[in-house]
């Protein structure tokens, strides 16, 4: 560059506002942290299982769907060339297999045209959140804490987010009525309320059957959408059905991921949205335009692959998972005992005990902040998850977030350990 | 669905604003026009020329990866798989590999912290118009015509597009100049001007290289950026150098695309933003924050298959091209020499001469609307892209696109024979 010229220069002040957010600095922190110190055993990073990842199983189902272009849907090479290689259908051009893993593992009947295949969960979040959003009055509803995703996507889209309280069986029912007749006195339109009933991220709570029917009739009640997010349901046992399975007048948009369950290099998601739009058709037909304007399609190379993975395992990933599942429990019980042992008889120190899903809540008798993480790592060799990032920074600030998805016994024990000498090192 | 339940029901008034704009309803109204008449010669898809494809190249470029990260990078299967299978970082995994094929082709030095990947051209364009557009008063200057997409990812972030009239020349510098002296004015704080100096979509013209350099000089003494859309300028001969390979004071944006020189089916584009940012980096690290937020990451999969044809092509797309460049200069020549043999005679009818790119601008003395439209797909068996839906309805109601990339020669015969027996019998 000529140094006589002067160079274009910004300010954060002229660039958008979620970009000085907190949640948005305080991920980046959290990343910088981790990068600072490697040797530190992670219980941060909620990523799944590598340990079955195997390059050749992408060539495998990129096979399985060329096989089944040509023997199910009769098509020829230049056909299934053009399916792979050109652009495609807005709508994705798996809806039909992706309905098909639906009605196997989760019974629920989804016509392929109310499905659309997204880049991974987030751009279903964020292209709900973009419909929904069409004036200052609109609102979200959230359970708190929350899936930092979702507060990405709120911020993206200038949608409000108002939290609801949390309980151990999910979100708080009576808390959500309230904020309701809240929104109601305040002139503020709430269109929908997120929610994870299986396995949440942060929490790792679920919320039991009953409270599924009543979250359905509250909803329903007040007009307004329920979100479900189900990326951990698949990988449980003894699962309840999903609220999409559970829904009988169109109240839930259903936002699926393949991260956990499929491959996270593919970052292939979907939404199923059957609700109807006066005077045109699904709402899966109005998410289809805004997804036309954001990236077009989502890459029909990483739709193949996840396509091969359901036609190789008869549409069913929860088979397809039993091992990585079975790990799963393997650790959360684990680390369940790790704690007792560790932790059982220290005062003020509890943790909840999720039956599934990646986390562990714990809770402690002192401040867990970002402060409290870098000593943990530096002095310790142990990473978790301050909670209160995951309330916006305005609580939860005596709690942390254990994942354990990518441990091994050996990192469990030894993590656990550390974690324990760290919290005896702050206890009274 | 219980009958006796009452199903949610959304009205499109109680939806985003960009679902009941002009401009999305007109793209789908051409969709389905095309949808019904599947036996009409299109002219008017702008799709890569397709019989090159061959699905053994996607298994072949995946391998060309894998043997670069385990030959030039060191690693070993397990970093190999995590790199494929598992979430990558936001930026992307193949920004070195992008910014040496900038190198190559495009005499462009690009830092790779300042290229973020992106899922094609369409989210880099969100993103940059997300994070410029901050308050009310931010516009975007484009010129008009101007391609639908860069319509859409302002629709989606409430960005107000301010038009700026069309040369031959490409976009008209005198009305740029009073554009901006119409923004001062009214308040108005113009953040950037979009602009595709080489066979603009849809018009198909250039721009020479005494405007380059003019541009660069009015937007850098205004102090907006460009947003330089590159979409087709390695498809073509005698290239001029781009807006960014001329910039001197990080004024350009400059965004990539691999639709039409690698993939259409991996979705790869992406964007060089090095901006500094006063208190922070790069405009980069600001698009990868929001990024995180929209997508996450592209999909590796995805990546690692462009990458493979960079590495396999000694990263020069305009060679890997070579083939697919010469039918689309025969075809441009052959529709050019087409039209002067059907219509050189015809009074009022004329058409510009692109020297690259996918699209040709034909000029006739009647009005081409959809109606038209309809009348040539099911009368006449040819289809084309009435102009004014790159107008946003609002002017070019006597021109149409035509575009020669999906061709062969019989096809444009036909085609531009059937065009002419439509065109002729409108004539007085």
């Amino acid at each position: 560059m000529d140094s006589n010229v002067l160079s274009h220069q910004l300010s954060k002040e002229t660039l958008h506002g979620s970009l000085t957010d907190p949640a948005i600095e305080s991920m980046n922190l959290l990343n910088e942290i981790a990068d600072r110190y490697p040797d530190a055993i992670s219980m941060a990073a909620g990523r799944p299982y590598e340990e079955f990842f195997d390059v050749s199983l992408i060539h495998d189902y990129l096979e399985a769907y060329r096989d089944h272009l040509r023997d199910d849907r009769r098509m020829d090479d230049a056909g299934i060339s053009r399916m792979l290689f050109q652009y495609g259908t807005t709508k994705g051009i798996i809806s039909d297999l992706v309905a098909r893993h639906l009605a196997e593992d989760e019974n629920i009947e989804a016509d392929p045209e109310s499905v659309v295949v997204t880049v991974g969960f987030q751009e279903a979040m964020f292209l709900v959140l973009r419909a929904l959003r069409a004036s200052e009055r609109d609102v979200l509803l959230a359970p708190t804490p929350t899936y930092v995703g979702l507060t990405g996507a709120a911020l993206l889209t200038d949608t409000p987010v108002w939290p609801v309280r949390s309980t151990g069986n999910g979100i708080d029912l009576d808390d959500l009525a309230h904020q309701l007749e809240r929104a109601r006195e305040q002139g503020a339109r709430v269109r929908a309320c997120y929610v994870t009933p299986d396995f949440a991220n942060p929490t790792g709570t679920s919320m039991d059957l009953p409270a599924r029917h009543r979250l359905l009739e509250i909803a329903a009640a007040h007009g307004i959408l329920l979100l479900e997010d189900n990326a951990y349901g698949l990988l449980g046992q003894d699962r309840l059905p999903t609220l999409k399975a559970l829904d009988q007048s169109a109240t839930v948009v259903y936002l699926g991921s393949f991260a956990k369950t499929g491959m996270p290099g593919a970052r292939v998601g979907y939404v199923v949205a059957d609700q109807h739009v006066a005077g045109g058709g699904l709402l899966a037909d109005e998410l289809s335009k805004l997804k036309g304007m954001l990236t077009v399609n989502t890459p029909p190379i990483a739709q193949a692959v996840i396509a091969g993975k359901l036609l190789r395992n008869d549409f069913s990933l929860a088979r397809a998972n039993a091992r990585e599942t079975a790990i799963y429990q393997r650790n959360l019980h684990l680390t369940l005992g790790e704690l007792t042992r560790r932790l059982g008889a220290a005062p003020g120190v509890t943790w909840n005990a999720p039956t599934g899903g990646f986390f562990i809540t714990v809770t402690v008798p002192f401040v867990v902040d970002d402060d409290l993480l870098e000593h943990a790592a530096r002095d310790h060799g142990v990473l978790f998850t301050p909670m209160h990032h995951f309330y916006g920074g305005k609580d939860g600030f005596n709690q942390l977030r254990l994942s354990i998805s990518l441990l091994t016994p050996q990192l469990i024990e030894e993590g656990v350990s550390r974690l324990a000498g760290l919290v005896t090192a702050r206890l009274p």
